[in-house]
């Protein structure tokens, strides 16, 4: 039976709002809880259940690898945030910013533990595979975190290469919801495949659509300062295409946007030459092609139209968001 | 049938031997090939050997998991080194000191997958035990951390909670390897929880060993400079007791040795001590007392004395130990 994507994001509500990861010694549990009552968006125990409603599947026997995933992903922040620098997460300060860094690697050691024993709780007749994916994507997770410390210093990154960083750090995770979903109702492995290819496709296009928010989005409704990836730098899609794009003279301009001190001067600038070299409808063109290379795999799937139809709107819906 | 410990050492030396971790990105992967072609006792892979040999597994049913306990531990040193800033490890650099903090952070955690994926490729018959042993274990090592950096700053700390907290961060991976390679081969409940609390016992003692030996060992066997602990003004076994058996007077010698600036002088002053409250014999007597106890349960595992052998040897080497 089919669900919205509506009830299910109230059944994601509901099996976090029951949580409680309290424990001792305090010192390791209480960053956990606090790092997993932030909210955030639930998109990756939400795509695992989507990935099971598509077919058919018996959510309950969801439930425990999508609270894994959601686990894993928070780890993630955890130890990223360190390695970023980054003070704030979801309008909070992040775990090493509230304690400090040891806090934040052990807590975030744990909550990987963690994740792995609800993994672990899924139902034995299909275990295995989905651990096969879980260890695979969190390694290819790694890789993706490496290869964009690697960047920071890197002088060059051509699009491949910065395609292929955030497949890794980010889109992996969003396919290998959808796919253990589709493990956990039994879906045949070409549809397991089908379905993470689609998940592929559009963490990619979820990710570009960040890196455009980050420089066009509205503050009000994104949520995060703008600018932020231009003031630190990040050699994100926007930044890449641009210098890509630009002639001897917008080479320039853009070196001396980007070495500027003040940051209100810095992002006035460089937003100056990525309008002059149109890279939101560069980038928007990017997105649309990855949104429109997830409806083929979306369409291969071998359940009838009506039944993927939540799928449809919700890929439409991440590749468009404002948020 | 049964093996001896030397021949079960050298199965696990070709294991490691002929592994090769390096991959891409490669500053993900080198941290971890040095990591772990460094060496070390490889104790833990060992124990899972012995675990199986006492029940008469095939032992090549337990090299998935004793290697993915390997990793595991590898994992947790390199974290841990982070946390403690100890820029040494096995007479060379630690990897967050050759390296830096984010690269031990990261290939850390890529380590803690790959051991994951090791233990993954169990025999789906033990699986299920195997995780749920391997994640209770992971858990409570990362506890155990927290309650060691958590003593740092505490004024008193117990011999309970200290006991406690070697329990934790040393003695159930130790325990867990035993009970894991008894699972493997199909050991029953009583015994694999038999092992399980020897090897408790077993992992207390050899910690008091290392408090032990940080003070009173011979520098050029144990490998280690002798007086870390002490300069680093560490709440050891050694330190908790003597607060404990001083007399005021000698409590304001323990007071003034602690807080001395150069490092010799503090060494013999603290040292100093330590042999008035027959420090030394004290701890031996508590290695002895879990030595002892150790027995208890490798009595009653339910094989013929001649099958534990090994075992028992093994525990006497470990117990008395002077590297």
């Amino acid at each position: 039976m089919m669900h919205t994507t509506k009830e299910l994001q109230k059944k994601v509500q509901d099996i976090f709002d029951n949580k409680n990861y309290l424990s001792e010694p305090q010192g390791l549990y209480e960053p956990i809880q606090y790092s997993l009552s932030q909210g955030g968006k639930r998109l990756r125990p939400l795509l695992a259940l989507m990935g099971s409603s598509v077919f058919g599947g018996d959510l309950e026997k969801v439930v425990n690898p999508a609270v894994g995933l959601e686990i894993f992903h928070n780890f993630t922040l955890l130890h990223d945030d360190i390695m970023d620098q980054a003070p704030i997460r979801r309008g909070v300060a992040s775990v090493y910013k509230k304690w400090d860094t040891n806090t934040a690697i052990l807590s975030g050691d744990t909550m990987f533990v963690l994740a792995y024993d609800y993994v672990t709780n899924s139902d034995p007749s299909f275990l295995i595979d989905v651990l096969r994916v879980f260890n695979q994507t969190a390694r290819e997770v790694c890789e993706g975190q490496q290869y964009d410390m690697n960047y920071e210093t890197q002088e060059i990154v051509n699009v491949d290469d910065y395609v292929e960083m955030i497949r890794l750090k980010t889109a992996v995770l969003i396919a290998a919801a959808l796919k253990i979903g589709a493990i956990t109702a039994k879906a045949s492995k070409e549809d397991a495949q089908n379905i993470y290819d689609f998940g592929i496709n559009i963490g990619l296009a979820f990710q570009l659509r960040d890196d455009l928010l980050d420089a066009f989005g509205d503050q009000k409704v994104f949520g995060k300062p703008i600018g932020n990836d231009i003031v630190t730098n990040k050699k994100t899609y926007l930044y890449i295409m641009a210098y890509d794009r630009a002639n001897t003279k917008q080479r320039e301009a853009l070196d001396r946007a980007y070495s500027l001190d003040n940051n209100e001067d810095k992002i006035t600038e460089v937003m100056k030459v990525f309008r002059e070299l149109n890279i939101r409808e560069v980038t928007e063109k990017m997105i649309d092609d990855y949104y429109q290379k997830s409806l083929v795999y979306l369409d291969a799937i071998s359940v009838v139209k009506e039944q993927k139809s939540e799928l449809y709107s919700f890929a439409k819906g991440l590749s468009l968001r404002e948020v």
